[in-house]
């Protein structure tokens, strides 16, 4: 599906400019630079141009002029994407979705938000706080990541394990299509057998279907309290046991993440960490929290739980004593992808397999480990069986595209696959991992996806070579 | 995209004894006029043979020779649909998915099930529920309806107002596409971002894309006990006001269904319904249940929600006090469609709005009884804003394609979409709202349907006809 562009003509950019206006235009050597990267390492990519636009007309009207000329599109949000899928690696059009930054309606009575997608997440989510409302995912960058992003990646977080993911809240999208027409995805309602779901097809769809421009989401209330504990454990597999443990003993945590040690003696040394005790008799920790609206069920729950840990060899529970301890203690979990890869562990992988193949999945990780000697540290959202795998190994410069890491990534995305679990849980495949989207899908479901890529986007105009060739 | 049928030759015919055996090809007339119908009133077509594969292979076959003489198939679960979905309105073929009757794996460690569609919703339940696992959807045909049909209409029920519907319990589905290939859609995983969800498109498709052969489906932990209340309010638009209360004072009761009173009057004029009082002082009532694993909880729960529908003018609230009670007032609920049909009330539109805009949806529907004289009953899941309304008119045959009762509920259709809301909340299009689709969706939205269908089956040959022509 590649094909070569037209020149962006002096013609073209005289149009781009008419539509945006010479202000939200960007040529310049420093403008290129800055959209050329998302948080994807090593990668970069410069666009021709970056067009800012500010209403689905204007994105239309980009649209429809790329697609009559075959000019490459490339959206973004925030550029906090770990797949690439931000990347104008095609040169042509990046479009900025940062002007799409308003807030449009909260409206209590329903329980939905109408918002523009170039609104912070966390933003967002302290908007309708404030109304007693919670919209849940909490992707580690939602200090900065765009709720446009997080439409296209389905993204997750710690919260996904009791409340779910992106497209669980999605209820209505408006979408400019590469072709140009603004639709509607479907309406504004909890229940919705009405034809095919295109909104659940856009979710999750990478930029690669349409550009969102207004996203309805449906809020539910906010939980008035939360409690934090964080258990030690001498085994890492016994760890990933007590896992699926509490969830059959009839526990769902709102939060029930894994630090494995080589990950947190990283931490470690880089910081005072001294909320996570570390020493030679820890191989992991889970940091698992409740919620809800009443504290002496909250307190039950987690003397029920950690029982079911000390089942599992857990030893000495610390349970957070105040905001401040929680705080501290979600910070060090939040900060841990950003320690490691300082570290040089740079590659993130995003592997997901059924909660209960985690103690599988440790063990092949370590049996690869041996194999090829590779070091890896493992953290992430144990309680839906997501975990984050960085790998590093001597010699080796830790990119993409580097045939020995290739292989290395091919083997633990085969092991993944045979636990029943897939590539990625919520960073999406993007650039960087469509090369292994055949370990998952056999040729007929990855052509069923190009044929639906088709029919929405007939000349291939919008982040072609995402996901897929 | 109709087209003239090859017909089914002898040659034909041996092959599909061949592929499912002589005691599963049917084609005597008693067979013919059994598959003819599903729950759908007033309509009935014949299919020319009726198969009853119990393979994924067994389909595979049948469908490839179907595709290469263009025979029109239609997939039938257990034929409870409302809509006409498993109708044969083309002749041609029916596939019954009646002998996959297996729950192939309860996966305890990992609360998943893996399922054949033939079985029995309720069946189902039981078996997982048995192991201490919950699969909440729960149409108010699950005594008698299929899981695959379930998937296939993306079905609800009171419980979804909490839990959820169909949709956001499908991990994975095996899928024999119209083409004849096999394959899996996505992993049994809970958190997904590889690739195009083609799951969810699957889910509420209407066995358009694919029959759907293996299910695997995520569970939670059984909630230990459950509540149930029953209010009755002087004015239904009050009930309908307190609906959305309930919600914004923080509550998500398990089930929160409403009963307008002429339903219930046809329903104590037939039955002795002493449970539910009926008088001239009641416009409404609204049926609550809270669930959980702590009974003090729900007791201050209950006591709370209690307090929010007082101040909506609730008469007399009455607590079940035992299960007896309780299946009472749930049996009373389920009965209402049944004996307002028996009232000449036949066709059962399956409106969605959002939760605060019920009242306006009441409002509109009385104004429009004026204008055009008719009766109308509504019950249903006020929780989620999924009202079912029926339609009386004197002189008017109560049935599908009258032109007089198009005319009405193009304008009732209309006035939903006005409130946001769409056309089909759990029962889908089938054959019988298609031609209200254009009423939600401008052509651009649907020629996307169209064309995602002619990706999956581009000769048009399974279940054509449904959802739109």
């Amino acid at each position: 599906m590649e094909h070569l562009p037209d020149t962006i003509t002096a013609d073209i950019i005289k149009s781009f400019k008419l539509i945006v206006g010479n202000d939200y235009f960007f040529a310049d050597a420093e403008s290129l630079q800055h959209y050329s990267r998302d948080e994807t390492e090593t990668l970069s990519f410069q666009p021709q141009v970056v067009l800012q636009p500010a209403t689905p007309q204007e994105v239309s009207a980009i649209l429809k002029i790329c697609n009559e000329h075959r000019i490459p599109v490339t959206p973004r949000g925030a550029g906090t994407g770990l797949t690439g899928g931000a990347l104008p690696h095609l040169g042509g059009v990046l479009i900025s979705t940062e002007r799409f930054s308003r807030i449009l309606n909260i409206d209590e009575r329903n329980l939905q938000v109408t918002t523009e997608p170039g609104v912070i997440t966390e933003v967002l989510q302290r908007a309708v706080a404030e109304k007693g409302l919670f919209y849940p995912p909490d992707p580690a960058s939602k200090g900065s990541c765009f709720i446009g992003g997080n439409i296209s990646e389905n993204s997750g977080g710690p919260r996904a394990v009791k409340y779910g993911v992106v497209k669980d809240y999605v209820l209505n999208l408006e979408v400019v299509l590469p072709t140009g027409e603004i639709i509607w995805t479907g309406a504004n309602v909890l229940k919705n057998a009405t034809g095919y779901n295109i909104t659940q097809l856009i979710v999750g769809s990478e930029g690669t279907l349409g550009i969102v421009t207004k996203i309805v989401l449906r809020l539910i209330p906010l939980p008035k309290y939360d409690l934090l504990m964080l258990a030690p454990f001498g085994s890492l597999e016994k760890a990933c046991e007590a896992v699926s443990a509490i969830f059959r003993a009839g526990y769902t945590p709102s939060a029930l993440e894994l630090m494995e040690i080589n990950a947190l003696k990283i931490v470690s040394s880089m910081v005072d960490s001294h909320a996570m005790p570390v020493n030679d008799q820890i191989e992991a920790h889970l940091l698992i929290e409740v919620d809800g609206n009443d504290t002496e069920v909250l307190l039950k729950e987690m003397e029920q739980i950690a029982a079911v840990l000390e089942n599992y060899e857990a030893g000495e529970i610390l349970f957070a004593e105040d905001a401040q301890q929680k705080e501290e203690l979600w910070k060090l979990r939040r900060k841990v992808a950003e320690y490691v890869k300082m570290a040089g562990y740079t590659i993130e992988e995003d592997a997901v397999v059924p909660r209960a193949e985690l103690p599988k999945l440790i063990k092949g990780l370590k049996v690869l480990g041996k194999q090829y000697d590779f070091d890896a540290v493992a953290y992430g959202h144990a309680g839906d069986g997501n975990l984050h795998i960085r790998i590093k190994k001597e010699g080796i410069p830790n990119s993409y595209q580097n045939p020995e890491m290739d292989i290395i990534v091919r083997e633990l995305f085969v092991l993944i696959k045979q636990l029943g679990g897939t590539i990625s849980g919520e960073h999406g495949i993007g650039l960087i991992q469509k090369g292994f989207m055949d370990i998952i899908f056999e040729e007929r479901q990855l052509q069923i996806m190009r044929d639906i890529k088709k029919v929405f986007d007939p000349n291939n105009i919008l982040n072609a070579g995402k996901i897929f060739d």
